[in-house]
C-alpha cells in the first residue's frame, strides 16, 4: 500500500499560521515567515508559475513533496479561509486558474458539489469523511503516495485516526506568538524519527507512525 | 560577556509538560515520555545520584548543559508546582537534600526569603525580577555561562526581554495532546539555527538570538 504523507511548515512555537488570517493574508500576521524558505526555491516558484529562485539544501526535500499522486485538503484550505466560499458555495477558492497540484485533489467538506476542473487539477468534493477521501485519493494516486495538504485540523484528524504513515515538519526558526496550532488537541501518540535535514533557514524533521 | 542559555525538552506538539501536573508527577500525564532520553544517560543519572545508564549520541549534548556556572529558575520549578510551598513559604521544594546543580541557583519569586543551602547547592531567592536575577547569576557564574532552568514561563520572559543568547530545544517524537506549552504567548521573534544533533530518541535543535 502506498503511504499517506503530510508535509507541514510550523514555527518554533508550534504555529502553522499566524493570528488573524484573511483571504488576502491566509497565513495570518507574520505567517509569511513560515513559507519564506519555499518562495526562495526555483522548483517551488516553477510549480506556482513564478520565475527565478535558487537551488539549495531545501530543494530536494521540497521536490520529494511534489511526488504525491493525489492530495487531500480541508474546505478552508481550498477556499482560502474567510473567503467568498462563505457566501457562495460554488466559488472557486483562492488557487486561481492554474492550481499547482496537476494531480487529483480531494476536498473534505459538508457541502456536496460537482467536481471542479481548474487547469490540470480536478477538485473532487468529499462529504463522507476522511476515510472515504483517503480511499478515493488512493485509487486516484495509483502506485504513488497520497499527500495530506492541510490544514492543521485535517492533518490532526488523519493523525488521530492512525492513518498518517509519514510526517515531515518543516520547522522555521521563528516565533509567531499566536495563530493556528499544529496538532491542537491531538490524541497522545509516539512517533519514530527517520530523518533530519538542516539548512540555515529551516529544519526538516521526518517521522513515521508508531514508536 | 558570558551567554544566557536555555535547554528545554518539548513534545512534537509543543508541550514541556503534560496535562494535570502534581507534586508526585510534576511533568503531568505522559510527561515522563519527555525525559526518557535523559533517564537513559549515565551522566544524567550520575548527576542525579542514580547508577547505571548508557553513553549514546545524546550524551555530549546533555553534558554541555552541565557546564553552566549558575542557574535561574521559577518558583514553581523550585517547589515542584502544587507543592508544600503553597502553604509553607519556607518549604524546601522537591529537589531533596542533594540537588543536582552544585552551582548557585537563583529562584524568581514574589516572597522574600533567606538563601537555602541544600548539599552543594545554594538557592538564592530573588524578588526584584528577571534582570536582577540575571545580574546576580552572572556575577556568581564568573566566566561560565548562565542557564535558565525553567519553567516555560520564566524561559518565555527571558526570551521576550531579548536576554536569551542561546536556546536548545530537545524535541521528543511524541504528542502529549495537552499540558504546558513552550513559549505560550511569546512575542514574535526570529532566531538563527546553529546546530542539529539527531538521535533515535530526540532531536536537539540549537538556535541563537536574532535573525
Amino acid at each position: 500500500m502506498t503511504q499517506l504523507r503530510l508535509d507541514i511548515t510550523t514555527s518554533l512555537d508550534g504555529y502553522v499560521a499566524g493570528p488573524h488570517p484573511t483571504l488576502e493574508k491566509p497565513l495570518g500576521e507574520g505567517g509569511e515567515l513560515l513559507h519564506e524558505w519555499l518562495f526562495r526555491l526555483a522548483s517551488f516558484r516553477a510549480a506556482h508559475g513564478m520565475e527565478g529562485g535558487e537551488v539549495n539544501e531545501d530543494t530536494p526535500v521540497f521536490e520529494e513533496s511534489l511526488g504525491a499522486g493525489a492530495t487531500i485538503m480541508g474546505r478552508r484550505m481550498f477556499s482560502g479561509g474567510a473567503g467568498p466560499w462563505e457566501s457562495d458555495p460554488n466559488a472557486n477558492g483562492w488557487w486561481g486558474d492554474e492550481p499547482p497540484f496537476h494531480t487529483p485533489v480531494f476536498v473534505l467538506t459538508h457541502y456536496a458539489r460537482e467536481p471542479l476542473v481548474l487547469g490540470e487539477t480536478t477538485f473532487t468534493f468529499v462529504t463522507e469523511g476522511i476515510e472515504s477521501a483517503l480511499e478515493q485519493a488512493r485509487a486516484a494516486a495509483g502506485d504513488r503516495d497520497v499527500a495530506v495538504g492541510g490544514g492543521a485540523d485535517v492533518a490532526r484528524q488523519y493523525l488521530d485516526a492512525g492513518l498518517l504513515d509519514q510526517l515531515t515538519v518543516h520547522l522555521v526558526p521563528a516565533l509567531l506568538g499566536g495563530g493556528t496550532r499544529l496538532f491542537a488537541g491531538a490524541a497522545p501518540a509516539e512517533l519514530t524519527p527517520v530523518r533530519v535535514v538542516a539548512s540555515p533557514r529551516v529544519t526538516h524533521l521526518t517521522y513515521r507512525k508508531g514508536a
